[in-house]
C-alpha cells in the first residue's frame, strides 16, 4: 500500500475527527444545524487554509474537495447524533481522534512546508502548529468560546514538540522520513492521549500566576 | 442600460447597507467614530476580501476603490445620524437593505467564482456564502458580539440556498444567466425580508437542544 | 549609518515592544507560557502578515526571520520577568515603546505600499493602519479581550493621521521622504505618549452615546 494512499485516508479520518469534535464542543450552545456545519468545516479546514494563504499556494481543499464533503457530512451526522453520542462514551473516542488529527496535520504540514523550503527552519514548525490548532482557534472565536490559548489544555505543545523533532530528523536523517514521521505523530498523540486520559493540563507552577485557577477546560 | 452598470450601482447600494447596518448594530456599545467606521468598512468589504485571498486574485477594493469610499462615508453619516435613525423606523429599512446586500453579494460572488472555475461545484457556493456573511462575522468578532452562527437568525441559510439554486441554473441553463441571477437574489431577499418582518428565526425543533432558548438576536 | 540599517534596528525594537506589551496585557489571565508566546508573536507579526496577504507578496517574516526570533524571545523573557516588571514602572516604558512601534510600523508600511503603487491613494493609509493595529486586534480576539476598537483608547487615530500626513508629503514633497517619515513617526508617537501620560481617551462628546461610560481601557 502506497504512503500517499495511507496519508490520504488518515487525513480524511483526521478531518472527520476535527469536524465531529467541533460540533460536539459547541453543541451545548443552542446552535442550529447551519452554525454547526459551518463551525465543523471551519475547524476541519481552517488551519490548513491559513497555512496555504501564507505559503501563497492554492488552498488544499480547492484541489481535493473531499475534505469539504467529509467535514460537511461528519458535522451533519454529528449534529443529529449528538444526543446519543453524549450519553455513551463515544465522545471520548472523538476527543482521541481529534488529538490524533492535530498530531497528523502538524507533521504532514511540517513535511509540506519543508518540501517548499519555506522560511527554514522556523517556517515548517510554525505552519505545522498553525495547521493543527488554527481551525480550532477560529471555531472558538466564532463561537464566542475561550480559545485554547487561554485554557491550560495540553493540546498544542505536544504538536509543537513533535514538529520540532520531525524537523530535526528531516535535517539530519533525511533517509528515514517515513519512520520518523510515524514516530513523531505517535509521540505527539501519546502525549495528547495521556492528557485526555489523566486530565493533565499545564502545571500551575509552569505559570507565573498561581492564584486564579478558574480555568474551564475544553 | 448595461448589466455591468446595474450590477455596479446595486453593489454600491449593498455596500452602503452593509456599512450602515454595521454601525447601527454596534451603536449601543459606546463606540467612538474611529471604531465605528473601521467596523463599517470591515463589514462592507471583509467577506469579499476573504474570498479574493482564497481565490488568489487582487482584492476587489484595490481595483475599484469606490467600495472603500462608499462604506467610509456611509459609516460616518450613519454614526452621526444614528440617534435620529433609531427614533424613526429607518433602521428597519437598513435591515432590509442589508438583507438585500447579502443576497446580491452571494449571487455576484457565485458568478465570479464560477467564471474562474474555482473548486467546482462547491467553491462558488462556499465563497458566495463567505462573501455574504464574512464581513458580518468579522464585525461581530471585533466588536465582541455573539456571531450570527450562534444566534438563530435566518440570515445565511437563504443566501446559501439561493447560491445553490443559481449554481444549478448556471450548470443546466447557462443561457438564462441574468434571469436566474435576478430570480435567485429575489428569492434570497424575500426569505430574509420575511424573516425580518415576522421575526422568524430557525425553528426550535430544528435544533437538538430545546431547553436553552435565551438567544438574543441581532 | 545607512537608513535601511536604522530602519532594521528600529523595527526590531518595535517588534520587541509589541511582543512584550502583548504578554503584559494578557498576563493577568492565568495564561501559560505557550499561550503567552503565541500571543506575543501574533501581536508582533499579525498586522504585517495581513498586509502582505492583501498585497500578495511573501510574508515579511519569511524573508527576514529575525522578526520571529526577536518576538519569541521577547515574549518568553517578558513572561518570566512579568512579576518583576509589574512591580516596577518598567511596564510604562513598554507602553511607550508599543506606541512607538505602532507609529513606526504604520509609516514603514505606508512607504512600502506606496512603493508598490497599491490601491493609491487609500491603500497605503489603510494598510499602514492595519499593520499598526492588526496584530493587537488578533491578540485581543484570541485572548477574549475587548478589542481597542471598542475601548476609547487613543491608539489608532494618531497612526491614521500620521499615515495620511506622510502620504500627502510623499505625493507633494517626494524629495524629503526621510525627513517627513521621521516627523510623522514623531508626531504619531507624541500623540500616543500624551494619551498614555495624561490618560487621554476619546472625548465623550465625540461619541453619540454619553450615558454608558463603563469602558475598561487597555
Amino acid at each position: 500500500m502506497d504512503v500517499a494512499v495511507i496519508n490520504y485516508w488518515l487525513s480524511m479520518l483526521a478531518t472527520v475527527a476535527f469536524a465531529a469534535s467541533a460540533v460536539l464542543a459547541v453543541s451545548n450552545s443552542n446552535i442550529d444545524l447551519f452554525g454547526a456545519f459551518v463551525l465543523g468545516i471551519v475547524t476541519a479546514i481552517g488551519g490548513g487554509t491559513i497555512r496555504d494563504l501564507i505559503l501563497e499556494v492554492p488552498v488544499f481543499w480547492s484541489t481535493e474537495q473531499s475534505y469539504l464533503w467529509v467535514s460537511l457530512f461528519a458535522s451533519i451526522i454529528m449534529y443529529i447524533g449528538c444526543g446519543v453520542i453524549k450519553k455513551r462514551n463515544i465522545h471520548l473516542l472523538i476527543l482521541y481522534l481529534d488529538g490524533f488529527g492535530a498530531a497528523l496535520f502538524g507533521i504532514v504540514s511540517t513535511k509540506l512546508v519543508w518540501d517548499l523550503k519555506f522560511c527554514l527552519p522556523v517556517g515548517p514548525i510554525m505552519l505545522g502548529v498553525i495547521t493543527a490548532i488554527g481551525g480550532g482557534l477560529m471555531r472558538d472565536v466564532l463561537a464566542g468560546r475561550k480559545t485554547l490559548l487561554m485554557s491550560r489544555e495540553l493540546y498544542a505543545i505536544p504538536v509543537m514538540f513533535s514538529c520540532i523533532l520531525y524537523l530535526i530528523s528531516l535535517t539530519y536523517f533525511p533517509k528515514y522520513q517515513l519512520a520518523t514521521a510515524v514516530s513523531c505523530i505517535f509521540i505527539s498523540f501519546i502525549f495528547r492521549a495521556a492528557a485526555i486520559h489523566w486530565k493533565i493540563s499545564i502545571p500551575y507552577w509552569f505559570s507565573h500566576e498561581q492564584s486564579k485557577q478558574n480555568n474551564d477546560n475544553y
